[in-house]
């Protein structure tokens, strides 16, 4: 087993090379480590920018064991990691991070609802959901409409369908394919925030100030961050963010989703137990990024300044948003993080741009 | 041949894997630019986070070619590459920049020493050396003490020796391996400054802030940026840098080395035809640091801001310097730039903290 805190040299596996990957294998190398890809794409954004890529499957365990093989900290860039996987990462002794149950509870929409009622942190009501006539039988509880989402897997608005009469039961379980799902109440928020921290390896706390979260169709557009909020607003996502991290006994960095109602209460309407895109501005605002925030947490080193000195404007650059790049490399307030996808598939993440501001 | 400003996705070629093709590869990447390095050492520095290294001897033809062949554009981590590689980089159409003027300028002092004084930059006095007669001949214009230098190669103080009396001529030539050397009289300077500037494929010009530098045993331990100066002494270094940028018709960052007399004059020490140490401080304390300026610059981008927004103390991490890491990753306010170079060495460059400070 590696000796933690992690001696610079050391090398950090990373299960996926997307850009959530290559930004994380960037930071790990601003700090002297190495770090090895596992991800099925050959030469993908993460592997361009490593030491080393394994090209495989995320379930072929031959490549599973070589991971944990070369490195002596193992982190994830989603969290649909199988815990079969997690076994296999361990078996030649590198460390995991987080661990299986922050993965376990993240990946079952069901199982994080009732964990984050457990730890103090509202969420919309909910009913789990295994057939047409279980909704039929939580309608009256939850209210309409109400929204049925599969319990596993499914992001950026997929696998999920409206129900917004009793009648259309039916013809919901059957959009999402009959699986196993979660029925959840409308939220009436006044608007998205999200809250991005980190614990670290002997339980420190370090959390970023909120940010404010844009969607379109789905998927995040924007982030403003730090978001104005009031303080006692602040200090509850604080809290919320520390019970969850807590509870999870977490190492590294989580995103948190909140919901904002017209009273300021903040329900908790995913978290993700990984770096994360409405995280981003955190590069151009912070000294020390959520990026080498995940790092250090992982590598048991202290962590880092979460203090912002900017106001930053993050804008996803999905599909052909990325085409301009002319414009965007010209105006000097716009720092651009281009992922070195090579087709601008429509509604695909190519990059993003932070816009900076003075506080 | 390529389209500039060239788009995300095209390859830059980067001669040298050390700690400055690593910094700039890393600033490519975050740009969406596919990197290759050209080395020696097997999983150098800079190959560790690139798409690809060819591992060669610098003037390999066949690697050069290959290097050529796979860039759109290269430049150089270093100054010393002969006209007859540049050549070779440029046989399969690929652009290089900084041109071979700027390199062939640089890797002479006398040749330099030369073009500073003639686009109006002063420099120390100075006289071309080819044997110990040339030294005493020029002794009574130099005056006492003088340092001699070989004319090519040579960094960190080495390749150098000073003469104190005409008696130490035969032994200083002796001392520098009786190789063409340049004397120069002594500077009798107050403090040392560098400036980095950069020139756009268009010929626009963009200057950092001065920075202040103190070495030990010749080798560069702090820089202090932005450098407290009077106006008038920031608006003449400006000046300097755009004559000689202009000069070379250069393409790309260079660091120019100055030293500030008791009278506010300012005297050019030396220039380096690319990415310098004492431009490190860029990296958290400007929007676009002194490596994705050389980027966009030779990408044929617009150049991007300059603006300081930060105060830092840079503070070089030598040989076992590296070994605090520990504590300085304890630091909130201390930024930790690490090479991923194996042994410390006494002496070797293992990396580097920006200590950030408000303006």
């Amino acid at each position: 087993m590696a000796q933690f805190p992690l001696a610079p040299g050391s090398s950090i596996g990373i299960l996926g090379g997307g850009q959530l990957g290559r930004m994380l294998s960037q930071a790990a190398s601003r700090l002297g480590f190495d770090v090895v890809i596992l991800d099925p794409q050959a030469e993908s954004p993460a592997g361009r920018v490593s030491r080393q890529q394994i090209t495989a499957p995320f379930d072929d365990p031959d490549a599973l064991e070589a991971l944990g093989r070369l490195s002596d900290v193992v982190t994830f860039e989603f969290e649909n990691v199988p815990s079969a996987a997690v076994d296999l990462l361990a078996v030649n002794g590198a460390a995991v991070a987080p661990g299986p149950t922050a993965l376990a509870v993240a990946q079952d929409r069901s199982a994080e609802k009732a964990f984050l009622n457990a730890v103090g942190a509202a969420t919309v009501d909910f009913a789990s959901i295994d057939s047409a006539d279980d909704i039929t039988a939580a309608l009256p509880r939850i209210g309409l409409p109400a929204l049925l989402k599969t319990r596993r897997e499914g992001y950026d608005g997929k696998g999920q369908a409206w129900v917004r009469s009793a009648d259309e039961a039916e013809a919901a379980f059957e959009a999402i394919g009959r699986a196993p799902a979660i029925l959840e109440a409308k939220a009436d928020f006044v608007r998205e925030l999200s809250i991005i921290a980190a614990r670290g390896l002997e339980g420190e706390i370090a959390v970023y100030p909120l940010g404010e979260n844009r969607h379109a169709d789905g998927i995040l557009r924007t982030t403003l961050a730090p978001a104005e909020v009031r303080p006692d607003t602040a200090a509850r996502a604080r809290e919320i963010a520390e019970a969850i991290l807590d509870g999870l006994a977490y190492v590294g960095v989580i995103g948190v989703e909140l919901f904002e109602l017209a009273d300021g209460t903040l329900l908790v309407n995913e978290i993700a137990p990984r770096v994360h895109n409405t995280g981003h501005w955190t590069q151009d605002a912070c000294l020390c990024d959520q990026f080498e925030q995940h790092i250090r947490a992982i590598a048991g080193w202290p962590l880092g300044s979460t203090d912002a000195v900017a106001r930053v404007e993050m804008t996803n650059l999905l599909g052909e948003d990325v085409l301009d790049w002319p414009a965007l490399s010209a105006d000097p307030a716009a720092r651009l993080h281009l992922y070195g996808k090579g087709e601008a598939r429509p509604g695909r993440k190519m990059g993003h741009v932070n816009r900076v501001r003075g506080l």
